[in-house]
């Protein structure tokens, strides 16, 4: 806020938050000095704060919100869930309906060939399910060697400790240790490292990344590779068009299992129902989350492929679960969201309509001073702020252009986040083409305030 | 169920569940043989499942439905919060109205001098969160070479791949791979390993454990001590009285953490707010989940207390937080919660009333010949099954007594969880006289039954 509240009861809320709130990813000292904005209430694209703000959310609370806010569809499916079965566990040779419901429902939306769920409370447990079965699987083939995960620096998959490891965010790999079997190659982040090679040329190197690594750690030790289809907290990272169809030729080559975390890509982000369906890609297994519920009910889960589990369902026990897996009230909701999604044809519009005009409206800003990149997918897009538009050279990182721009935004009715100077968008699905003008417009505004500020 | 379902609705569940579900801690070939019970609905301490049983729920769905199913408040809260702002994250500089009111009732119940509150969704995430914190804590203190934790065989600590190392089950180990700098010292449990020594006796030498292995590690390389109260999912594990003031005098010499994981054990459970202040346990570090929303939604945490706080304040950032992280509906729902467990009085009814009863007609079974020990605290209760009452001697593992009981249990209308033979109760706290004494003319014929059984 940095501005003292006028409503004492922000004052009392802030005061709440210094004395007894640990938020995440906080610096706690800076946090109670500056207080934070408390937000109230929610409709369609847009959030409140308690002194009486309307800010367009461009972020969908944090990638979840794909239907959008106020949707009592989802409140009157988690309370008639609530009134009937508000809890039963599935450890023990039982079940509930919705459970089972939103199993079938998954299998019927997810890629060809995978229709077993797993189901978790978020994105980091279905990441921790990922690797316990992926170790699992190899055991039950008889090969209990294959236990390596290779993974991606600036790839993010949640942050329990085996999450953080499989994620490549080096600030997190400092607080709380890494777990040993994980290996970490270089990410196809062309605008950022690409230097001198086109594109195209840049995703062929980073691919082949995945063949040295596996062949530096031996194609008997590695179990599998893990990797969103968009890298999202790294900074809606789209991959050179040669990324993928490379890095499916040398997966075909060697015998390890593909894992794509769909956490942020999937449930239509990307114009289709997975990031995997968009780029055409064929994995073992898919985490989700977010979307999953559009975020009103937290809930994640591990999609895994017919051959995956003809090997684990011969395999006795999984050692593995958790209390609330396949919550019958998370569940409830998840099943009317994707009902939603799928009878509103919400994903259909974000193709045909509103993600095409998106990216048109949003690739204006590339002539924007301050701009070195617009790039995007769907209802994903990324901007670029840069000293240099010709050498793609940063600001000099104490300057921290990326949080001055997010400041402005948040002050001027608009979320956009920062990672690093990237300034991200991951908009709710349902955004209309007049609130995609007010987002780009918004946008240029705040661009042109970090501007000044970076000059003066 | 192992006999085929009359409702024609229950073998669509049972197909669903073979086609598409992964049930948690599950062997997917023989559920889909087997066929779940669908559990349909749950009012007060009773469930239903699809083919009309009525059934005493005497684990609380899993040690969560403390206040009960059926309380509509919950929903009503849940659904309120849903429609005014369903999600939003509070990871920059944001938060919400339920989060920070829950993080301030939490510190008001929690034991004197914790007031700090990191929210996670499930207790395995708190857990996770729990290494990360207290690795970053010595870390900020100048001593990071401080990081290993010491835990118990046996305990449990969640599913995650931290958790499942910090857990002392071998099974859980065994798939997944254990994570570095987690040692396991022996547990508390007189009747399954106390040999010939008095109770008292084997709980000073259990505690010992703990100081050998802070000396064998070294004290300078030892960041904490995490452990149940009473261990739950171990097998309803009371400590001899000699174990915890032992336990606490060892931790009084060195400059170590004191996790109290109180998931199971906090919220009433004991007839006290938490397991620790049940004991006179001063933890640093609280683990919570279950009873906190009474499972009615997903939500877990932290509590923390000052002396922690005071370091990690102005330790800079701390890189970490889940997405859903203090979800304003979870929030929503684990207030309405707390307001009924204190309006209603609930825990005081259960230290004054309840538990008392139920502690005194449980221990009635004393005398069946099947049982070697009847043992509990407040809610919480373990029946073992023996061969030989004298010697504590077990039947063969491969009879499965415990299994034998449970399968009785469930079909004579009461739910009762095995461990090994262990049979363990932990029933809703709203429990009444009235339905206690169901319980236990239940488990009694069911101890007959499975007598007969083993006889054959």
């Amino acid at each position: 806020m940095t501005k003292q509240a006028s409503n004492p009861q922000t004052r009392e809320w802030q005061a709440m938050s210094r004395d007894h709130h640990l938020a995440p990813f906080s610096d706690y000292q800076q946090l109670s000095e500056v207080g934070p904005r408390i937000i109230v209430k929610a409709e369609g694209v847009y959030v409140w704060d308690s002194e009486g703000n309307k800010i367009l959310d461009g972020m969908a609370g944090l990638w979840c919100a794909a239907i959008g806010y106020g949707r009592h569809e989802l409140a009157d499916a988690a309370s008639r869930q609530m009134k009937e079965l508000p809890f039963y566990n599935t450890f023990f040779m039982t079940a509930h309906p919705p459970v089972l419901e939103l199993a079938k429902a998954l299998a019927e939306i997810a890629p060809q060939g995978m229709n077993h769920v797993f189901f978790t409370g978020s994105g980091s447990e279905g990441n921790d399910t990922m690797l316990r079965m992926v170790r699992h699987y190899w055991a039950v083939k008889g090969q209990p060697e294959k236990q390596v995960i290779i993974s991606r620096i600036n790839g993010y998959h949640g942050s329990t400790v085996a999450g953080a490891s499989l994620g490549g965010m080096a600030g997190m790999h400092a607080q709380g240790g890494m777990i040993p079997g994980i290996e970490h190659i270089p990410q196809p982040y062309w605008f950022s490292e690409g230097g001198d090679m086109s594109p195209d040329e840049f995703g062929i190197w980073a691919a082949e990344q995945l063949e040295k690594k596996i062949l530096e750690v031996g194609v008997d030790k590695v179990a599998a590779f893990i990797a969103e289809p968009i890298q999202g907290a790294g900074g809606v990272i789209i991959p050179p068009d040669s990324y993928w169809p490379k890095i499916r030729e040398i997966l075909g080559k060697y015998d390890i299992l593909f894992v794509a975390d769909e956490v942020i890509c999937g449930f239509g982000r990307t114009g289709e129902w997975f990031g995997s369906d968009y780029y055409g890609n064929q994995p073992d297994l898919m985490t989700i989350a977010k979307g999953l519920t559009s975020g009103y009910i937290p809930m994640g889960g591990l999609i895994v492929s017919d051959k995956v589990f003809e090997v684990i369902n011969r395999g006795g026990d999984f050692n593995h679960g958790f209390t609330y897996s396949g919550h019958p009230v998370a569940a409830a909701v998840a099943l009317e969201n994707i009902r939603i999604l799928r009878d509103e044809k919400i994903i259909e519009r974000v193709k045909a309509e509103t993600a095409p005009y998106l990216q048109k409206r949003l690739r204006e800003l590339a002539d924007h001073p301050l701009v070195g990149e617009v790039r995007g997918v769907g209802m994903l897009g990324a901007i670029e702020l840069v000293k240099n538009k010709a050498t793609r050279e940063r600001y000099p990182s104490e300057l921290s252009a990326g949080m001055i721009c997010r400041g402005h935004c948040f002050n001027n009715g608009l979320i956009m986040r920062a990672v690093g100077d990237t300034m991200i968008i991951s908009p709710p699905l349902v955004i209309s083409k007049a609130e995609i003008d007010e987002l780009v417009d918004k946008a240029r505004l705040c661009l042109d305030l970090t501007a000044e500020d970076l000059a003066g």
